[in-house]
């Protein structure tokens, strides 16, 4: 499993349309073949501050997944909502080691 | 959904005791009534850094995690090892919002 950690801080004004579209490509990105989960998660203590949790089975897939037009569309819909520049982090996963899971 | 990111760096010598630290502390953290989810991430571009994604059905269960002789172990067990400080953020999750997913 591949895991791509996403720390995004929203400008506060932002904030609701921010999730509407940040959950409208979360559901489109799991209908895609190679993505097995994509969380959408606002920090307990900040409700400015989001954290993408991304899971994919290889590369490759996530990959394929920068090229659709629903991520395309999200980093354009976003890009001047940012508080300052998103940090994305790619991980491979230890536990657990099943594609599947 | 209750979630727990917690960003560890490990100095490069312990790397080794402290997955198989942390796959142990993962794999009974499971079996705990409230947890749904506990994966072990290393980063793609450096091998001491890691990323335990920790996922309850909500705060209390993390409470209650905290409390655990395996998880008490873990924290003792790796303490020394660490290369800085972890860095544990709570969040709620958005999406998906099911407790069971």
């Amino acid at each position: 499993m591949y895991v791509v950690c996403v720390t995004i801080h929203v400008k506060s004004e932002h904030v609701d349309p921010f999730i509407q579209a940040t959950l409208e490509n979360a559901r489109q990105t799991r209908k895609e073949p190679g993505n097995i989960r994509f969380d959408v998660l606002q920090a307990e203590d900040d409700f400015t501050r989001f954290f993408l949790y991304e899971c994919y089975k290889m590369p490759s897939d996530f990959t394929a997944h920068q090229q659709t037009e629903h991520y395309l569309t999200w980093r354009e819909t976003v890009q001047d909502w940012m508080a300052e520049k998103r940090i994305g982090v790619k991980h491979n996963s230890i536990f657990p080691d099943d594609q599947s899971e």
